[in-house]
């Protein structure tokens, strides 16, 4: 329910307008150096408000770090990561309180539990996302320590801008350099004037991540259900607004033949490697030790200040119009949320690799 | 690992040329009347060599109900189903037991195991699958009798040929008319013609399912990890070749505003409804009673007559060719695995339902 | 590993000298009205420090809820509670730092993570306990409103000394009309007087707890592994200091022939019943309606201030002794433990049974 | 409900008048060495009708191995393992169709799913546990073979006859050397005198089984909930007729103080260990490498061809006998069981360790 992974396991809690966010870790091996500041940094990346692209709400998100970590180092009991409740201003949301706005779980909510907190979405909100960015924060840490695994992604399509950059070549740095964490110089502006233009239109528009696994050894992932690309398909699905997911050649690969589509085995460097990637990295659900390549698909946000018309709880036709404080463009934000899923499922699948066959 | 599910939980076993696949089914409600034909007639609906389409490989997979039902109504015990392998002839397989097929999961094993039964692709083989077709059709059962859910799947897309048929109007009857297993008899012929020509190429062809869930109630899935959405997307994901899962407007909503995506709450009937559907019947990982509507991209089958070149696992170049028996387009076979995933989702999200909320 | 439950499922984190202890609750049904006030009453019956017979440590261990309860009904999503540690002397603990306590998890713990956090016993410590009061304090909220399951336990036996009263008459009131907990007034004066005998020697005393659950619906539990029985075993003796449960009849059970030990089917007040209750209320795994029996033995508390001999962790030889706050009987206060524990148990048993059988 | 386990995981199922009992075992690594022969063996300690002392009711339980192991070895696929059912003799239990037999589980089966398989108690019979000791065959093999740890168990006591013999002196070879499974011949031929003459009145008799796990390596076990004393208490608590759960000193040890129940540390051939073992091997849940010592108690057999009044299902009094097959003694065929289950903790908890410690 609000726990994920089995081995590497983190349990979930906090609605936007309780008194905290939090995350459990269970899990965790013994032993792994790590500080207040790498978690933090990993969580300011998620930040609203940290560029004129995203919501304005200010959050400031202090990481507590409160059990687990003794001395700088994990010592294999739960980590609690806690960050308090801030910028809570229980009037903006008063609006919401009898209606259900359009294409957001506000319906779903109340039909399931029979009760919500109308505040700030309550669990529904994008605010339980600081929870796995913190939680993955500690997740990559391992992987690349233990195992030099490299986790990125960033924003390949805003609306339909789309940069045809190739995955491969792309450097961490360069997709922190901009605010919109495309690592393709030549179409962040323009990625950057549609955001905009749409803030300023009160709406909103969806867009694409793709992500990169490099350096992930063979082996990891399970044969029928726990397939790796099903499990990075499920974290993806899992984080508010994805209606898609794509693995290696994706739904482009279901036009194409068998022999256009499989990935020739060769020597690489006294290795066997393929000659290209359609596969995504994985075979059968286990990884092959390519880089692993994904596309997850962002629907736009759907509260916004553009007015609609919707039904209050009563069934009653109101026209709604949320002013102030939307997020017109969730994907930059939405970069380490994929960056923490992907490493919590690689980090998971690792350990059960090592449990069973190392 | 080779369990899914929680409450409503399958384990399966079987490798191809072992002696039997096999599920057990735990955690069904006592009291289901359920008959081993009704099992079987999905289970013939998933079998090899049921038409010109497929692989001629013939096996019957007649199902064995070894314990949970008895008088014709399920115990509350765990189910055990069971088809004994048949049509084995290991000397069509020796040609595979120094060989990595391209793109299949002969090499991920080989690393992760350290040893594989190259007999039929062992666990990799699509043969596992008729374990979830088993088990799934006791989920269907269930959901038709107790909730009159539907479940269906067609093939929408072979290759580049798509029909553009509306979801909504499909009938179950439809699907079952022809050997594609599409509804649309406009396309049916062209796809009949491309999947021989692929056949007597000796290579094979990818293309998509949609699915189609109607009268799913309001209120199941959960709203962070465990989304219906995201539940689903690992079941399809889990299947064999499947290589996308799109929820609602999956990809194409990437591209939309806001304003445009927005499902308008109507009043339809007396109830809350949606103008729109591209939510596809779940808003914030809950079913929202609206039709939920997926798709699902399978890239071609690997194993291909055609001559490949591939390494041994000695490192040496050697050109491959697997005769005979291969398939040259897995959808119209996929459709009952499809289905059955999807009734094991919907089965485990409604008794969890069920234990909390109803 | 620090999870309890499947459908009512706790996690737990916190050690004694790290910034707190928590509890996640998930999986609590929406609705459910509780106080803050309905949480800490339980909590304070666990405090260190509430009489002279247990450990002058000073712990307030205020409850905070963090998440999950909102105008003062649970909402369905996970509830977070948290006590902040306090009373923090690390000097107290340097002693420990470089030694083995005897019989206490210091050795197992350095063994297995290779570091531990020698402060308060880490994760080890009994504080660890106030997050399971504060979730079971919830469960048995919910069992009483919804189902009027009473969940009691008292303390029956104090080294050598034991009460015969018989658990079918107990008031819960009795309980804590004393220090002990035991509701036998005959025997009260005579169990203080031995443990305020036995802190003046710097000794600790162990003793046994009986369980009474009155008014269990009949159909809680599983047939094989997760038989009622088999869960409250294991909460149980998951608690530290456990080491040994019986159900019914237990050990003295093993004596008996099966004529004398079988529990006759009767009619009572119209409904089935049982002649005697040799079962402890629990047949085949399942309850029957009866009062649920159980007892559970505690070894004497490890960390004494008498002088030991043991060993530091470069094997030297030592003498050892903890002065001023060990717990000379840690029964009176664990009895809130074992409450907890097993309306957990309950909690989760129900679900399960309503998700399947209701 | 059906699954014991978390990494190393046993899912089963079979009533004992159904087609078969079965179990998959998933997780077990790739590469172990095992035969059919040394599953057949453990079953067959485990066999009705083996001696004079036990049910006449004979099965052969014939292992069918139908996935997971092949060319000797198990390949890290899930292994199904399944008996049939034979010596099904319909009529005899006609009488039992109507009636709730005292002590059984026939009235809280009933009530809890509304219907039962009442030929052979169905899934309450305790064929079920040939399941566990084919699954704990594989189990103790691991063990043995890659970590040297020796798995045994032995009756202790048959009513209130019981050996005083040192559990640490026991060796296997004298607990099969004789029908009890008892390794104290001073004892045995009292406790066979004893049992026959039971049987001859048509009655049953409980005992006691005291297990032993030695060279079980440090650091097995979770310090919280899952305390490795905490899962074998469940295991064992699992199993039809068990009453009671000991570790170490168990209830008595609730008598003692903590300056006499501490176990010193000392050393012993260079390396640290215990002077005592009043924790049974076990400290904080986690394993010292001292012998794990825990006892088991079941009551007698609640099936006895001793006539004993009862009620029908339609809440008549009836007088029942059950003649013919009853098990005057369960004990001798427990070992095995015993054996099966600790294995199976030993191995998951092992695996665990593994994933996060090694």
């Amino acid at each position: 329910m609000n726990t994920f992974g089995h081995l590497f396991k983190i349990t979930t809690c906090g609605e936007s307008y309780g008194g905290a966010v939090a995350v459990i870790i269970d899990g965790c091996p013994p032993g792994l150096a790590i500080s207040r500041e790498e978690i933090q940094k990993q969580c300011d990346r998620r930040r609203p408000g940290q560029s004129a692209l995203t919501t304005p709400r200010q959050e400031r998100d202090q990481v507590h770090i409160l059990s687990g970590i003794f001395d700088g180092h994990t010592m294999g009991t739960p980590i609690l990561l806690l960050a308090h409740n801030e910028d809570m201003r229980p009037g903006d949301y008063e609006i919401l309180k009898n209606v259900y706005r359009p294409s957001h779980a506000d319906f779903s909510y109340q039909q399931k539990y029979g009760r919500r907190d109308f505040r700030g979405s309550g669990r529904a909100s994008a605010r339980e996302t600081w929870a796995r960015v913190a939680a993955g924060a500690i997740a990559q840490k391992y992987l690349q320590e233990h195992l030099h695994i490299e986790v990125m992604s960033y924003v390949e399509q805003v609306g339909t801008l789309c940069t045809t950059i190739d995955p491969k070549s792309v450097l961490a740095s360069s997709i922190e350099s901009n605010s919109v964490r495309c690592p393709d110089p030549l179409i962040v502006p323009a990625m950057q004037n549609l955001i905009e233009c749409v803030k300023q239109e009160g709406d909103s528009i969806g867009g694409i991540i793709q992500g990169v696994l490099r350096n992930v050894p063979v082996g990891l992932g399970a044969p029928v259900f726990d397939k790796l690309s099903a499990d990075l398909g499920k974290a993806m699905l899992g984080i508010n607004a994805v209606k898609g997911f794509e693995i290696g050649s994706g739904f482009e690969g279901a036009t194409l033949r068998g022999s256009e589509h499989n990935d020739s085995f060769i020597i690489r460097d006294g290795n066997i490697s393929c000659a290209t990637n359609h596969a995504g990295g994985i075979l059968g659900g286990i990884s092959t030790g390519e880089d692993i390549l994904f596309r997850v698909a962002f629907k736009p946000v759907s509260t916004i200040a553009k007015e609609q018309q919707t039904l209050t709880l009563e069934k009653e036709k109101v026209a709604l119009s949320v002013q102030g404080r939307h997020d017109p463009c969730v994907l930059p934000r939405a970069v380490p949320i994929v960056d923490a899923m992907a490493a919590l499922v690689l980090m998971d699948h690792y350990l059960l690799h090592k449990a069973q066959n190392l």
